[in-house]
């Protein structure tokens, strides 16, 4: 359930954006933003090469943080009589001079109030509702568990594409997925927000068109992919900097390139990083169907672990789970068979993973803790249910369970480039021998992005969207 | 609120308990529990030293955990009228089966019923509710938050004494505290708990009246405290093995040296084990004023550290705030102000604390996540509120919070006793330097125990019960 502006169309409230006169009207900070070497900005006609006529640079742009946010569920409880809330008015609820900024079509949503579990402040739907941002993953109604979701709003844009400096590198983008982080960004809920106006798209694959004179480790022809997230992959074409790149080869399948350099990788650090596995070993996973669920069943499998892979059930269950199985998947069980009592018996057959990897949080991640060898270490990367990680006291400190969380960009932070390009060869390797293969995909050319956009936001998806450029 | 049977009366149920009768009565399995070197057990007469009567040697016995529960509050919501639970009789519901199972009194519970938070299955009040065990800490009801308390059943009875063996040591208890992990064995929410009839209590401190023949490390007249939980201290005089205690100086305050062992270790090791802390940094924990809360105060002074201690509101604070100040605290505030908006500036003064230790769970452990330093850990090592730990998914993903527990038993099991001896010295030091000193306490003779179990359970307590023999 998106909101989705139409390709080229105005956005709400910001400088209009139209095919070709984009340079005169685009202010400043989005020229600096969209246009990382535009401090060598040399008059665009002479920026392009012959395969890059002005009127052919596209690229998905947004202006807002999904704001304002949109209620998918209604509450039935009007604040004042919120059985659970703390009085109205009190220390943590909105303030009168909060209420007063709020336009009025919005200000109808004040009889819904929801609030912050952890923190317990006040929320109220129709707007970005906690003081603390920090929380904003877990906006819920502590009665009916209505939940509030960021709209979105991309539009299809004509960009000027820069100038090639000494050393950036005119690349071509060939493929670009959706993934759920790309969303999270353009909401607003991610760790890393670049600034708006901004290019979507954290990860894809694109072919050097052209070099700068001082760039050596890549040439036209090669493949590239983003060094690091809030690049803007969502384009035809662009002028980065040589270091904003890496080169992978171009003899893997393209959608594998397209996708190796957020999913894969957090699914190798994290079986890598965390508790030591050795063949044998079993892991439990959540959103076992996911980017980063198939990469790690098929990792896992090329290292001789088990996985236990958990699902929501669905019509088509024994589809999905054969699919799993064929990537290598040991188990796949649904999350309603993971509370039942019997799961007792499997693990007598099974050994008690050390390590669990979340993407859901909520109860799904509660249930991976419950089954977590002593000693064990749950990694969460994703908050797919939009409620927190809640841990049993006695699990803590009697069985010792650790909780972590693993945000790749994070990791890059605190390791050389060199040390990521490692893993990149690491992965190729895999996928070269053939135990790595890309997600389920399926590619749509990037104007069709609103149809991709909504599909990769449906419940139980089960194929990755690729733009193609 | 508990219930205590009165002192040397009948315990529920079970065998006659009779002052000097008990070694025609008492099962095999408790004789054997109560009297550790029982295989080389002589005449009773010719166990006793001179100072030993047999009718004084007296002890605190347990033989429930906590059976039956009682409910503290009550939940205005009938369980068919529940508006978050799942449909009666549905796969978690209690069945009809275990429905027969509760005598009258106790069925009179069912029309409230309760539920587990983290695995959502039915409990009822009135009976130990739920199916999984390692989530009896969480019984609560998901709308009216009723919790449900097991009771707590004592007795004072006359036991036997075993004979001394080659490797005994006949122990004269001087003073023994009531801590909560205490109370939280005997109604069966901890991690170790000992077969059933038990004494009770776990730390204290005794002194040696006389060794067998093969015992080197400890002579009459030495202070000597349990090398491990689960010794059952709440007694005038017990014969244990050698290896089952630790020799302390005789130097130290009585009151020091009875507190020693379990609280004082546990906070030692939370302060170096986790994170690497430089004098200047800051740690803040919550139940600041507790037997741990002190010593973290003391220990992190003397090291250089500053604390963030953080307490429920009372209507003495400033008189507790004093206190705690004079112990080493840097700061104290209330957990409202921890939740208010203006602590940001706080902590534009203080640095944010790389660690927090958690002895509440539920909000309060929420708010100690929320200001901890990116990459930070909180060491939960208590479960004060009875509410699981709830964790912001992207705290964990962005800020790459870590979620510790922290038990002083497994860390014994994964060190030596020579290592444990090391971290008594280490302590002992500090005491002998003037900074580290025993909680406040109230003294109370065992034979008031009734007092003392009570007052140690009351909310608000400022002062640790021990128990004098």
């Amino acid at each position: 359930m998106t909101y989705l502006s139409a390709s080229g169309s105005e956005l709400t409230g910001g400088s209009m954006w139209v095919c070709g006169a984009l340079g005169a009207r685009i202010p400043a900070q989005l020229r600096r933003r969209l246009f990382p070497a535009s401090r060598r900005r040399r008059p665009a006609a002479a920026a392009f090469s012959a395969s890059a006529e002005p009127s052919r640079v596209r690229a998905l742009v947004y202006e807002h943080h999904g704001d304002p946010a949109k209620v998918v569920e209604v509450c039935g409880h009007p604040e004042d009589e919120h059985p659970t809330l703390p009085p109205r008015g009190g220390q943590n609820a909105f303030s009168e001079d909060m209420r007063s900024k709020l336009s009025p079509p919005e200000d109808q949503a004040l009889s819904s109030a929801c609030f912050c579990l952890p923190c317990r402040s006040y929320g109220i739907t129709g707007v970005q509702p906690l003081p603390q941002r920090s929380h904003c993953d877990l906006i819920q109604c502590g009665i009916c568990r209505m939940k509030a979701e960021a709209s979105l709003r991309v539009a299809l844009k004509n960009l000027e594409l820069a100038a090639v400096g000494r050393s950036d590198v005119h690349v071509k983008m060939l493929a670009a997925p959706v993934n759920p982080s790309d969303i999270n960004m353009i909401q607003g809920n991610y760790g890393l927000l670049p600034k708006l106006p901004a290019v979507g798209g954290n990860e894809g694959v694109g072919q050097v068109i052209a070099v700068g004179s001082s760039v050596t480790g890549v040439k036209p022809g090669d493949w590239v992919i983003p060094a690091n997230a809030g690049l803007g992959t969502w384009r035809t074409e662009a002028v980065f900097s040589e270091e904003a790149l890496i080169s992978v080869p171009s003899d893997i399948p393209l959608q594998s390139a397209a996708t190796l350099g957020v999913n894969p990788c957090t699914a190798y650090r994290m079986l890598m990083d965390f508790e030591r596995l050795r063949p044998g070993d079993s892991v439990i996973q959540n959103a076992s169907n996911s980017g980063v669920g198939q990469a790690v069943i098929q990792i896992a499998a090329a290292l001789g672990l088990r996985t236990i892979n958990v699902v929501r059930d669905r019509p088509d269950i024994q589809k999905l789970t054969d699919r799993l199985k064929n990537l290598g998947a040991h188990h796949v069980v649904t999350e309603e068979e993971l509370r039942k009592h019997e799961m007792k018996n499997f693990f007598k057959d099974v050994p008690q993973p050390q390590l669990a990897l979340n993407c859901v949080g909520g109860k799904s991640s509660t249930e991976l803790l419950r089954h977590l060898a002593p000693g064990g270490t749950m990694v969460t990367y994703g908050g797919m249910a939009k409620q927190p990680v809640i841990a049993s006291v006695s699990l803590l400190i009697f069985k010792d369970l650790k909780l972590r969380g693993f945000w790749l960009s994070q990791w890059k932070k605190d390791h050389s480039p060199d040390q990521f390009k490692e893993l990149i060869l690491t992965l190729c390797d895999l996928i070269h021998r053939g135990q790595l293969t890309a997600p389920a995909c399926s590619e749509a050319p990037l104007q069709e992005y609103q149809r991709a956009l909504e599909a990769s936001m449906q419940p139980f998806v089960s194929s990755k969207q690729i733009l193609t450029m």
